[in-house]
C-alpha cells in the first residue's frame, strides 16, 4: 500500500477563523490569559463534545443523535415506574430551561436598568437620603416635592452643590461638568479593562456571534458563565458612562448565555448541539422580550433575525420564555410605572393619509443613515483590525468616553441617557408637560380634557429645542459610528433610534408648526381646522426611530411588532410599516447586508444566510475539491488500506473525515469516516486487541475475510463508517447545492459521477464560492 | 433489446387519491357535471402547466425554475430601460398581488359581515324603513329609541307583528318558531343546492386542503373563481341559517382562492406552483386577519398552521397583506363600532394567581372537548363516506338545520348568532348592560365609576342565565359533531369558542358568587374584599374560549396572540397562555392530531406534517421500491434502448419518470428523465427528425456514435435527461430521508449503494411508511 500524501484542504477545520474570531473578539494575547480560566469554568468535561471549537456542527447528525437518545428514553419507559417518571421529566426538560432563562434573563434585565438608572444619575449628582437611589427615586421619596418640580428636591444634589455649597453659577457648572466627565471616564475604564481581562468576548452586541453559533457554529466560551457575569456588569457601566450605545443587543447575548448555562443542567441539551440551539434561539427572544417589553416581537426578532433553525416547538416554548421573561421584569418594576419599557407611549390622535409623505421621507432618511452608518462603521472597524488602532482598546475606549462626554455635557438632549431621551421624544405633549419640547403657546381659554389638546403655536422652548436636538442629531450620528465595535458591551438599537427620533421629532414639529400656521392649505384643510389636535410630534418620533433601526438592521416584521408591542394600538403600524418598508428598500438599494451580517462579512464568519438566494449557474464541479491541478481526494479503500496507511493519513492531513471507497481503480463510494472516530477506534484496538499491528488491514466491509493466524490480525471498523453519506452529482446546480446545505444543515457533502467519487465540498468551500460569485456580479443578486 | 416489463407501481401518480379527494368533497357525479365548467374558468391553458391534477410538485425543480426565470429577467434588463422597467415590476408584483389580495379579502369579509347580519335578522323580523337594514341598524337609525331599549324600536317588526298584527302571545311565538325555522331551512337548502351544483369544493372550513395545497400537492379548481364565488355566498347563507358554524375557516380559503386568483395576473406566480405557493400562505394570513381582526395572529397562524415552505419574504409579505385586509375591513366597519371584530371587549380588573387553578381546569375542559369532538367528528364523517348516508348530502343538510332551528328557537342565547352570543359571553358587566347575564343585584348606595363596579350577589336572571347557557352547551356540543363536515362551508372556530365561552361563563360566575359570599375564605382573603371588584366572568369567558379552539385545532402561539390581539392588554396573556398549554397537552394526551390533520388523514391526502417527527429505526432500504419479490425496477440504460422499447415502457408503465442507468449489468445511476418529457421529446423527433425510427437507438450519453448511413439514426436525448437526480444510499435512516422529503419538498429520491441503483422511495412511500409505523407503536411518538 502507498501512502496518500495531498495538500489541497479538506474541511479547513476553520483554523483560519480562530484567529479572525479571537481577533475580531480582543487580540490574541488575551484571549490566552483568560481562555484558560473560561475553559475551566465553561467546559468541565473537554472529552464529552464531539466538535472542537471553531467547527462547524452537522445538524443532521445532531437530530438522529437526539432521535436515538430520545428512542432509547421511550423504549426504557416501558420498564419501570422510575424509568417512566425519567421519561416524563425529560420530556418537560425543555419547559424547565424556558421557565428559568425567562426568570434570569428578566431578573438580569431588571438589576442592569435599575443600576444603570443610578449610575447615569451619578455621574451629576447623589440622593442624599439614601445614596443608591436614582434621581427620580430620590424625588419621589420626597414629601418636599410639588408636582411641578418633579425633578428638583432638595435631597438630590448636583456634585457641586454638594462640595462647594453652590448650586448655580460658571463655578459650579464647571466642576460639574468635570466631574461628568471624570465619572464616565471611570465608568469606561472599568468596563474596557474588565472586558479585556476577564472576558474578551464579552465586547460588541453579540449578535452577529450569536446568529453564527445559532446557524451551527462552535465558539467555546462565548455563551459562558464568565461572559455573562463580565458582559452584565460592564454593560451596565458601558451604559452608564454615557456612551452612545444601547443595552438591547447584549441584552440577547445576556439572555443567550443564560441560555447556555441552564442547557447544562439537562444532558438532553448540553450534549446535543442541535437541541442546545433550540434552546438558545427561544433565549434570544426572551432577551429582545426582556429589552423592548415586547414578547411577541422578540420572538419574531429571535425567528427573523437570529435563528437559524427554528421548528414550530421552539416557536412554542420561545414564546413561553419571552412571556415569563417579560413579567419577571414587570414584577421587578424598574422604571416604578408598571411599564416594561421606558417608552411606552399613548397617542390620542389619529394620523392622515396625507401624513404618510413625511413618513416615508423619514423612511428614506432611516435607509440612509443606516446605509451610511453600516459603511463608515465597517470602514472604521477595518481599519481598527487593520492598522495599529486595535493595539490600543483601552486607550481608543477612553478617548471616545472622553469626546463623548465632552460634547455631550452642555447639550441637555444628549447629556440625559439616551433611553430617556427617546422616551421624551416619543411622548406627547400632554397638559402637565413640563418639558421644553412642550413649550407651546397656551391659549388662555383653552379649557379641554387633558388628551386633547389642539395645535398651538411653538414657543421659544420649542424653537431652542429644535436648535438643540439639530445638534445632538448630528453629535449622535458621528459618535455612534466610532462607538459601535469598540471593546466594550455596545447595542445598536438605541442609537439608532434615537438618531430617528430625533430627526423624527424636528419633521413632526415642523408638519404642525406648517398646519397650524397655514391651515387654509389644500393639503392641511381637511384635516386640520383651528383649535383641533391633527399632528402628533411623537408619533414622528417613533416612526423615524422605526426607520432609523430598519435601516440598519432590516429587521421587518419584528420591528413593526416591536413598535406596535410599544404603542399598543393598531393604529399606528400603518405609519410604522411604510417608514419601515421605505427604510428598507432604500437601504436595500445600497447593499444587502444589515450591520450584523456586514460584522459577520468583516470577521469572516462561516455563516450561511438564509436570505440570500444564490442564482449564479454554476456546479457542483465547479466548487468541489480537488480542483483541477490539485492532488487527488485523500481517501480509504474499504479492505486494502493497512492500519499504518491510516495513521499517516491522519497525520499527514488535517481533515475533520475521509471518503471510503470500493478500491482506488473503481473509486465507488460506500461511506464516510469521521477523523475523530477513526483515532479513537484505531487507539483502541491498538491497545487492547491481540494482533492490530501496523500492518494490520483496516476492513470497512461486512465481513473479513478469515486470515491465517500468522498473517496480522484485521482491524473491523464498519461500526464508525458512516453508510449514508450525503452524495450530489457533478451537474447538480449550485442553487440547489446551497438550498441543502443550508437546509439540512450539512457540515460536507460528497460529489459523485455515475457512482464514481469525484470530490468534496464543505460548507467553507460553498461560502467561499458564494462570496466570490457575489463580487464578480452583484448586480444579478439585487431584486431578490 | 429486450423489452422491459414490470407491475410495481412507481411514483403511483397519485391516481387512487383522485377518488379519495373528490369523494371527500362531493359524489363523482356532480364533480364531473361542474369540472367542466371550473375547467374553463381556471385553466384557460391546461398545456402550460406541468403537473397534473393530483400530483405532488417538485419543489427544488419549481424553485430552480424560478431562479432561472429570473436569472433571465436580470440579464435582460441590463438591455434597454424597457426591460429594465420590466424588471422592475416584476421585482414588484409580489407586493401588488398582496396589495389586491388585501382589498379583495377585506371587503369580501366586510360584505359577508354585513350580509350574515342582515340575514340573520331576517329568520326573526324586518326593517320596515329598509328591509336591507339589520335589527341593529334598524333601530340606529331610529330617533324613537331611549338607549333602554336599543332593541326595541317601531321600525323593526318581527314576522308575527307584521303578518297578524300581534307581537305578543302563543299565536305569535309559534308564528314567528316557525317562520324562524323555514328561513332557517331556505338558507341551508340554498346553500347546499349552490355547492352541489356549482362549485363541489366549496364546501367544509377548507383548511385541511389548503394545508394538502401549501404543501405541494395540486387540486385544481379547488382555489378557483367559481369556488371563490360560490363559497362567499354559501357562506353567508350556511352562516345565517343559524347552524352551528362559523365563518373563519371558509374566510381563508376564500382569501386563498382570492390569492390564487390575482397569481394569475402575473406569469411569475400563475407558472411557478412553488412561487404560487407562497402568495397563497400570505393569503391564509389574510384571510386569519380579517376573520378575526387580528393581523399579528393571522400571520403566525399561517406560520404555524397552514403553511408548509414559509420564507422570510412571505413572512413580510404576509403582515403587509394580513394589515392591509384589516385595514379595509375596518374602513367597511360592519359592525358600526369602528372595530375590526364583533367580539373586541375590555376587561378593567387585574387577576389574580389563585384564578390560575379556575383556567388552567377551563384548559383541561377544551382539552377533553377537542378530544371528543375530533373523535366523534371524524367517526361520523367516516360513517358519512363508508355508508348510504354520503349519498344524500342536500337532505342531511336539511335535516341538521331543520333540528337545529327547532332546538335553538326556544333558548335566547343559542337563538341569537353565535359570534353575538360570544360577544355577550366575553362581556365585562358594565353599569349599563342590559342582558340577563348582568342582572345583578345592585347596592342602592353604590356610586362607583362605570368601569369600576364591584361584585354583586347574581339576581334572578343570572340564575335563569345559567341554566340556559348549560342547555346550550350541551346543545352546541352536540349539534357542532354533526354539522361540520356536511357539503357547506362550515367553520370551527366560532362553534369551538361558543362552547368554550359558555363553559367559561358559567365558571366564571360560580368563581364570583362564590367570591362574594365567601370572601372571608382563605384562598379570597388577599384579593376578595367585600365592595371590590375582583372576579370578571368574561375573562373566563375567553379563557375557555381560548382552551376549546386550542383543544380542537392544536394552535398555540397564533391562538394566543389571536386572543391578545382581541383584548389588546398584555395582562391576560398569561391566563390564555395556561389554558392553551393545558388544553394541548391534555388534547395531545388522547391523540396527536388536531382537527385538520384529523381531516387530512380521513381524506388520504398526501400530507407531510412539518411537525411529525418519525422516530423508528427504518431505513431506506426497508421502504424503497421495488420490494424483495417485486419485478426489477423499470429503468432506460443510457445507450442501449430503442425507441420502441421506450414506447412501449410508457405504454405499458403509469410512472412519473424513469432513471437511467449506464447499463443493465452495471446499474450505475447516470439521471432521471420524466416520462412526460420523454413522451414529447420521442413524438417531436418522430414528425421532424428524419432517420429516427423505432428501431432507433436512444443515447442519453454525451456523445452518440457516429453510425453508417444504412443505420437508423439515433436519437439523442441528453438535454432531457436530469444529471442531477436526488440519491440517498440504502443504510440512510428513514429519519433522515423524511427529514429530507420534508425540507426539500422532494417528489421522488432513488436509492443507490456503492452507486448502483436499487430502488426509488416516492413522496406517497414515505407517507405509506410513516403511517404503517404509526400504527404499529403510537406509544414511540408522545412525547416529541
Amino acid at each position: 500500500m502507498h501512502i496518500i500524501k495531498n495538500t489541497w484542504i479538506f474541511n479547513l477545520s476553520f483554523y483560519s477563523y480562530l484567529y479572525e474570531c479571537v481577533d475580531a473578539a480582543t487580540p490574541t494575547e488575551e484571549m490566552n490569559g483568560a481562555g484558560n480560566l473560561m475553559d475551566f469554568l465553561d467546559e468541565p468535561f473537554p472529552d464529552v463534545s464531539t466538535y472542537e471549537d471553531f467547527h462547524t456542527i452537522d445538524w443532521l447528525r445532531e437530530k438522529s443523535r437526539d432521535t436515538d437518545r430520545h428512542r432509547k428514553i421511550t423504549s426504557k419507559s416501558k420498564e419501570s415506574l422510575w424509568e417512566l417518571i425519567k421519561s416524563l421529566l425529560d420530556a418537560w426538560s425543555g419547559w424547565v430551561v424556558m421557565l428559568l432563562i425567562g426568570l434570569l434573563s428578566g431578573t438580569l434585565a431588571g438589576v442592569i436598568d435599575l443600576a444603570v438608572d443610578w449610575m447615569t444619575d451619578l455621574k451629576e449628582g447623589v440622593c442624599l437620603s439614601a445614596f443608591w437611589y436614582s434621581h427620580e427615586q430620590c424625588c419621589w421619596t420626597s414629601n418636599e416635592t410639588t408636582f411641578d418640580d418633579r425633578d428638583k428636591c432638595p435631597q438630590w444634589q448636583k456634585w457641586a452643590e454638594l462640595m462647594t455649597g453652590h448650586a448655580e453659577g460658571a463655578g459650579a457648572y464647571v466642576l460639574n461638568y468635570f466631574l461628568y466627565i471624570l465619572w464616565a471616564l471611570l465608568f469606561s475604564f472599568l468596563a474596557v479593562s474588565l472586558v479585556r481581562v476577564f472576558a474578551p468576548y464579552a465586547c460588541g452586541s453579540g449578535i452577529p456571534e450569536i446568529k453564527t453559533i445559532l446557524s451551527g457554529f462552535i465558539i467555546r466560551g462565548y455563551l459562558g458563565k464568565w461572559t455573562l457575569l463580565i458582559k452584565t456588569v460592564t454593560l451596565v457601566l458601558a451604559v452608564s458612562s454615557g456612551l452612545s450605545l444601547g443595552k438591547e443587543g447584549p441584552l440577547v447575548h445576556v439572555a443567550c448565555c443564560c441560555g447556555n448555562l441552564f442547557c447544562s443542567l439537562f444532558s438532553k441539551y448540553s450534549k446535543n448541539e442541535g437541541k442546545r440551539r433550540e434552546v438558545l434561539s427561544a433565549a434570544a427572544a426572551a432577551g429582545v422580550s426582556v429589552a423592548f417589553g415586547a414578547p411577541i416581537g422578540g420572538v419574531l426578532f429571535s425567528l427573523e433575525e437570529v435563528s437559524y433553525y427554528f421548528p414550530l416547538k421552539t416557536l412554542w416554548r420561545s414564546f413561553f420564555a419571552a412571556l415569563v421573561a417579560a413579567f419577571t421584569l414587570r414584577s421587578i418594576n424598574p422604571f416604578g410605572n408598571s411599564r416594561l419599557v421606558l417608552f411606552y407611549v399613548e397617542y390620542h390622535t389619529p394620523w392622515y393619509m396625507a401624513e404618510l409623505v413625511p413618513f416615508i421621507l423619514l423612511g428614506v432618511f432611516g435607509g440612509l443613515w443606516g446605509t451610511l452608518f453600516i459603511r463608515a462603521n465597517i470602514a472604521w472597524c477595518r481599519r481598527r483590525k487593520t492598522t495599529q488602532l486595535g493595539k490600543y482598546p483601552v486607550l481608543e475606549v477612553i478617548a471616545v468616553t472622553g469626546i463623548t462626554a465632552l460634547l455631550a455635557y452642555p447639550n441637555p438632549y444628549t447629556r440625559r441617557s439616551t433611553s430617556e431621551l427617546i422616551s421624551e421624544l416619543f411622548n406627547d405633549c400632554g397638559a402637565l408637560e413640563s418639558s421644553q419640547l412642550c413649550d407651546y403657546v397656551n391659549n388662555p381659554n383653552m379649557s379641554r380634557p387633558v388628551d386633547d389638546i389642539p395645535d398651538r403655536p411653538a414657543g421659544p422652548g420649542v424653537y431652542n429645542a429644535l436648535w438643540q436636538l439639530t445638534l445632538a442629531l448630528i453629535f449622535k450620528i458621528v459618535i455612534t459610528i466610532f462607538t459601535f465595535g469598540m471593546k466594550i458591551p455596545s447595542g445598536l438599537f438605541i442609537p439608532s433610534m434615537a438618531v430617528g427620533a430625533i430627526a423624527g421629532r424636528i419633521v413632526g414639529i415642523a408638519v404642525e408648526q406648517m398646519a397650524y400656521h397655514h391651515h387654509d392649505w389644500i393639503i392641511f384643510k381637511n384635516w386640520c381646522r383651528p383649535g383641533a389636535d391633527c399632528v402628533t410630534p411623537g408619533l414622528y418620533a417613533m416612526v423615524g426611530a422605526a426607520a432609523c433601526l430598519g435601516g440598519v438592521t432590516r429587521m421587518t416584521v419584528s420591528l413593526v411588532v416591536i413598535m406596535f408591542e410599544l404603542t399598543g394600538g393598531l393604529e399606528y403600524i400603518v405609519p410604522l410599516m411604510a417608514a419601515a418598508v421605505t427604510s428598507k428598500w432604500v437601504a436595500d438599494a445600497f447593499g444587502k447586508e444589515g450591520i450584523y451580517e456586514s460584522h459577520i462579512l468583516l470577521n469572516g464568519y462561516p455563516y450561511l444566510d438564509v436570505r440570500d438566494e444564490f442564482t449564479h449557474r454554476t456546479l457542483a464541479t465547479d466548487v468541489m475539491r480537488p480542483r483541477r491541478n490539485d492532488p487527488p481526494l485523500a481517501v480509504l479503500t474499504q479492505d486494502s488500506t493497512t492500519v499504518e496507511d491510516v495513521e499517516t493519513l491522519i497525520k499527514d492531513t488535517d481533515y475533520n473525515g475521509f471518503p471510503v471507497v470500493v478500491s482506488r481503480e473503481s473509486e465507488r463510494l460506500i461511506g464516510f469516516v469521521q477523523r475523530r472516530d477513526l483515532t479513537l477506534a484505531i487507539k483502541n484496538a491498538r491497545q487492547k486487541q491481540d494482533g492490530v499491528v501496523s500492518s494490520s488491514v483496516v476492513y470497512f466491509t461486512e465481513d473479513a475475510p478469515q486470515l491465517p493466524a500468522s498473517n496480522p490480525q484485521p482491524l473491523k471498523l464498519r461500526r464508525i463508517l458512516n453508510l449514508s453519506p450525503f452524495t450530489v452529482t457533478d451537474h447538480t446546480p449550485m442553487e440547489t447545492v446551497v438550498d441543502i446545505f443550508r437546509k439540512l444543515g450539512l457540515r460536507q457533502c460528497l460529489v459523485t459521477r455515475s457512482g464514481r467519487l469525484l470530490g468534496i465540498i464543505t460548507k467553507k468551500d460553498v461560502l467561499r464560492h458564494m462570496a466570490q460569485m457575489m463580487n464578480q456580479d452583484p448586480e444579478s443578486i439585487m431584486f431578490n
